[in-house]
């Protein structure tokens, strides 16, 4: 885990956007624009494309229709367009490539592959920075839309989290081929096991967390999430989520690991979303990764109580209805 | 202020620490331990060690008695060995540096150099990371230090403001030399008057800006500020400040340029400290600075009401005790 | 100011409702419903009725097209009926009753009289609770409406603050006849000149202020208070009116006496509006109310700064429209 | 459940203090006063009085040593000399009287009772109300003390929460003999079995909440509960009782009925404590009380999960200490 190495890769800048699949595509799209209170900027096939009022991008999710509920294609921006040119050639030298393809909705042309779970990725550069129409303007000339008001307005896109059969493979994956520092981990059995691992190319705590999938399913989703700004808009948004019959799994609470103030729900899809504030940045250059163990992490709670039996079992695709789990994998509670 | 060249100079990771002249030492040391609820980690000479709750490394603000109140030495880190080597050599060849310096309390060697406008700064790399004694240590295993719930309770440091005769000069100069990202400025006179220009080695807004002073002195501190994780803790402290008998300037509000939410007072030894929440992250790694002209600009508050004279003249060294003002520049309201 | 009588009258249970005049009946009423999150009940003639999502009766708010902005009937409801009939007939042989009323939406009959500063006024006990309708019923029991999330989302009606030529006799009438709390005062040249008066008939701090009117107009509103739970929430409160082009005045900040976090804006008919929370309840049978002198009340602002000119000045129906005014009177800022 | 009388009792002002015994008293005083950053403001024989900075009363907290935990007498303020002297006699004529006692610290004589359950209770009405000594006055004039800023810094007193063998016979007695309000109820079997019951004698969701023991002891303390005023705070404190080493048995979150956001923990004594904000005033002279049943109730929590089984099983005094628990009574989980 030494992370001290003096020039390290730095060629992915942050999460670009996240693709979700949802087998009920008018609700999801309820969920997220009239509920959490995204706006919705493109549509096109079966997808629309949305982003938070604090996003700089067009576009941060991408909401697809689909048989089953998980994640589509995770979008990295690269940090320059040499960059962009350099872990392609390095993800492909290692064999998890795919090819060059050619933009999304926004952006330039990105090369995609796939982590070693089989998680569907991308890397791009080029990008067209949202300019906001009229109705939308905000009076900050800093903010890239107005703040509308509408639901739990959700800032920013912040992380997802995915399952891995093994979250050690994953996580070497997004240190060495992508560049990301490696925040926290969770190891069980005198460090043999490893449960969850939370990495990000930036300054943000985790922009990508692993955790370890004991379904025998692949390349699922364990939760996508969006930001606010204060822990009393999360408290807010778990009274929006309620009133608008969402189910809410967990929170508001606060995580041991990340400190992250976090709030739970399944958008009407199937996906767990995360409503989320706090946490805190991470700026030093040679940053030891926190290592917790079975005592030190508990029940990942930091203020007391547990986290429900779903959150370590539940993810996306369910296996429970696509049918294609077969056990054998110690299982985790994941952030 | 193309800042979208494919392979800038990341060699900066974030603001080290701070160096606080004091003549009023107890009661500023009061101030930051008491008040402010920042730890006391050290002492040597005329000089205490502190640090807020959330700061990985020993000590962040060093509080040192002297004649009169302004900036010591700002200490930069850098992001690796060689990144500190780089440095050194460009900020030499360039006519600024001053030279090697053994290190400070907790640190190894820095190289020192002065910016255009004659503040003292440095760049280091090694540090001792803090290591709290037991009855500092956290119940997280990822807080270096127990939140001790004295006082205001700061997290830790943020950024800050100088002052500059000429803001363009030392804005060039921390681009160019430092390689910080220029995130916003003002323009005056369509563009001609550089006003005050906020600027970051990191994904944190700004970690520094210079702002102009038209007092005709030089050197001189703007502000220095502290992080909070939330804007109710910021109302905290305002509470807390005038309950202590410290005078509010300003605030707590919400500037335009940042979307800062603030709030300034003086510590006993005359120098503006900022207790500060919010803000944005910017990721972008081909960011559009913000530019803002006199109407956009309007009185930096985002809410209306305006800031007060004294947030545009006053600056320590106070030219009012020192007498070493002569006027020649725009004044101007900055962060 | 005694108030320790050992069985005060307590025939007033709370405010009921507030009537506010607006020249610009849609804006306003797109200020109360779509900004701050209102909800309207009824329409009649040119007058809609609205209420916050906590408002436990149907209507709390009355807004009526008018040629002039300013205060229409004020409403408070009776403890009891005997209650009612008690007060009907203390003010009517106080002089100031108008006479009985046939109800208005949703209420039994009301007494109808002036204050001796001349707002038109009204006492009720009937009052048909509120039922929401299905889209509008909250998935809390106890909670009337359900938290729609629409703008600011005002909760409930909290207090109103009328102008007065002479504070001393209405304040007086409020003690006297209504049977109101007095719970702070504003007392210049040693008590003889009374500047300002908070007073309430029940727990809330004020439910109706008395505050000096030096413009020679009469029956004048300074503001219309309504209530939101967090300090946080009139933050966010304030993020909306600008983003929604509505001038905010004042705060959000706290003033001194009564401890609330205000912010003050303008609904579009000219009405001085405030978006409020805090203070504090009084509980004590013995109250005895808080004098403030010139020195003690300083600006009115508990953080520092200044409450803007036309915070004192400026009232509806406004004298520079209406052309009415005459000077006379100690002017005040009021709460 | 007929509250509609026209002319209701209201010869209770409020609660004036709960006196807690502790078989732990120093560690007791260090968790009131230096973790909830209460005031000691008196010591006498083997109690200490405290008091929340915004308490007008000298004390609201007895602090007494004993063999076990649980609540001593729960003393209440009437609104004046006549309602003390007619709450003595109506208490004295239905049997529950004790006597007329020497007052506590700060106050005059109280007639001392117990209700139905056997609880100790008391009324007063004269009391010193509290003046700060000058190194604890607020600059605040408003204020009784200073905001001191240490630990959690509770601001007032709010309510308790007693188990009884009988919820209805105890409801009953506040409603007929105290002249307290039904703000909420639980019944369970179509309304047969009352669960628990939420009363007040003021503007105040509950001051006196009675909730069922299945345990078959008697007399026991549920929860103390102490306000502060924002949320914020109240996830605030979380953080500083898991820094202090303190168990947090549930929270912070949101309780459906009442509203409130709760925070439960248990002082080093064995007692529950609350820290509690939100919730909502009722004014309404017409309240009708709401009631759940087993469906509507759900676990208590608005947001989802579920409150633990200590909250339902757990009281003081322990029956496993005192070992005086026989069955017989359905559980239920109050607030």
């Amino acid at each position: 885990m030494d992370q001290t190495a003096h020039e390290p890769i730095r060629d992915i800048a942050h999460l670009g956007s996240v693709e979700l699949l949802t087998p009920r595509f008018d609700k999801s799209l309820w969920y997220f624009r009239d509920v959490l209170g995204m706006e919705v900027v493109h549509s096109a096939g079966d997808s629309a494309f949305l982003r938070g009022y604090g996003d700089y991008a067009s576009t941060t999710l991408k909401l697809t229709a689909a048989a089953n509920a998980g994640p589509g294609c995770i979008a990295w921006r690269a940090a320059s367009m040499p960059a962009l040119e350099r872990r392609a050639e390095a993800i492909g030298r290692a064999g998890l490539g795919i090819g060059w393809n050619e933009g999304e909705f926004g952006r330039g042309r990105s090369y995609r592959f796939h982590d070693p779970e089989g998680h569907l990725m991308e890397v791009y550069y080029d990008e067209s920075r949202y300019r906001a129409p009229d109705h939308l303007r905000s009076t900050l000339k800093n903010l890239p839309m107005r703040y509308t008001a509408r639901g739990v307005n959700v800032r920013r896109t912040d992380h997802l989290a995915l399952m891995a059969r093994d979250v050690a493979a994953n996580r070497r994956f997004a240190q060495e081929l992508l560049g990301f520092r490696l925040s926290e981990t969770v190891r069980f059995e005198n460090g043999a096991k490893e449960i969850g691992s939370w990495l990000s190319p930036s300054a943000v705590h985790h922009e990508l967390a692993y955790v370890a999938d004991a379904s025998g399913a692949s390349g699922r989703l364990h939760h996508f999430s969006l930001w606010v700004d204060n822990r009393e808009d999360v408290l807010r948004a778990a009274d929006i989520l309620v009133e608008n019959g969402i189910f809410i799994e967990a929170g508001p609470s606060r995580h041991n690991n990340s400190q992250a103030f976090y709030l739970y729900s399944y958008e009407p899809g199937g996906n767990r979303i995360e409503v989320y504030s706090g946490s805190f940045l991470i700026l030093a250059p040679d940053w030891e990764p926190v290592v917790w163990n079975e005592e030190e992490r508990g029940t990942g709670v930091y203020w007391g109580g547990a986290l429900p039996d779903s959150f370590i079992e539940y993810a996306t695709p369910d296996v429970a209805v696509t049918g294609t789990a077969q056990k054998g994998v110690p299982v985790f509670d994941p952030r």
